[in-house]
């Protein structure tokens, strides 16, 4: 590939590297970036660098955030009692389109996982056990993915949470909605009949 | 949409500008960023920064380039008696990829639309024109793309180029090879047929 000059070769080849851009949409991403204006890169650029250099993780919930502590942990109307723990940052995101939610997080950063040397030293469960410490903390909402590692991430909490005289709750699994019985996989369709409820 | 900090928003807003980015994808692109190392982020925006830096037009044939001239005019190799006429840069390296065209381009930079405003002023095709002046142009031909401006594009060059006594040529149009006849429309047929050759 040596049809461009180095300069496009190079932004291509940057594009490239991110996730779900291919060598098409690179190029027309790298085209696009020279039609534009020297002050809408600059934007461009400045919101990247600005991104990179002023996010951190919050203290205590280990959400991504400007600020410290973030804007969940700091707000007063939100019920610090309840933590709800999960794997990553945008599941933060997930949680909070609900707008059901009230409580505050926990973010774990990943989940057990031995088969990818992913033990429980390498995610957030001991800053999760610290902040139960006060006793301050009712309840823990597991809302791990529910996947083979997320259900042994929850497992692993549930264990450690539950002698603390604090209650464990686990988020529903089972057919999503607008979803079809016939098309459901037995492990899905066991595990809402399991969760079924009262009505 | 206030779930993320804004740092995080504005980088997922900087994204989502891009063509073919939706906001699914710039959530993703955003949080790749935020996950690469310093180094990383440093070389992909500067990437950006120096192609909007280095890159400049070839004063000759309008191709984008670090150089001037740009690599093809200023190839000894490349045969400059024939000039490829092309709408967009991009189609120079549509071109190139064949390796079967030895000549040297012009690209146009757009093409006759009279709908969308863009008259023969508004397009390179005075700098065409004087690129022919010094006789030592043999060939033109004429690639733009198989579409109403295109073709008018083609026809209003030719009748301009013809008068000095310079072969004019249009490039092909008919089936694309792994075409199916059935499902050619009938303009592309039709111009198969008059483009018919000997065999």
């Amino acid at each position: 590939m040596a049809y461009y000059s180095p300069s496009i070769e190079k932004l291509v080849e940057s594009f490239e590297k991110l996730p779900s851009i291919g060598h098409k949409t690179a190029q027309r991403l790298a085209f696009y970036m020279l039609d534009l204006s020297n002050e809408e890169v600059k934007e461009f650029v400045d919101s990247i660098i600005n991104a990179k250099k002023n996010l951190k993780f919050c203290s205590k919930c280990f959400n991504i955030s400007d600020t410290e502590p973030c804007n969940i942990c700091g707000n007063p109307k939100r019920d610090s009692s309840t933590i709800c723990v999960v794997e990553d940052v945008r599941d933060v995101v997930a949680m909070e389109r609900t707008h059901e939610y009230n409580g505050v997080y926990h973010v774990l950063h990943g989940s057990i996982s031995p088969m990818n040397g992913i033990g429980p030293d390498d995610i957030k469960i001991k800053e999760l056990l610290s902040r139960l410490m006060d006793g301050s903390v009712k309840e823990i909402i597991l809302a791990t993915n529910p996947r083979v590692e997320g259900e042994a991430t929850s497992m692993y909490i549930s264990k450690l949470v539950k002698p603390l005289g604090i209650k464990v709750t686990r988020i529903a699994r089972g057919i999503p909605i607008g979803g079809d019985l016939e098309y459901t996989d037995e492990v899905t369709l066991t595990k809402a009949l399991e969760g079924r409820s009262e009505i």
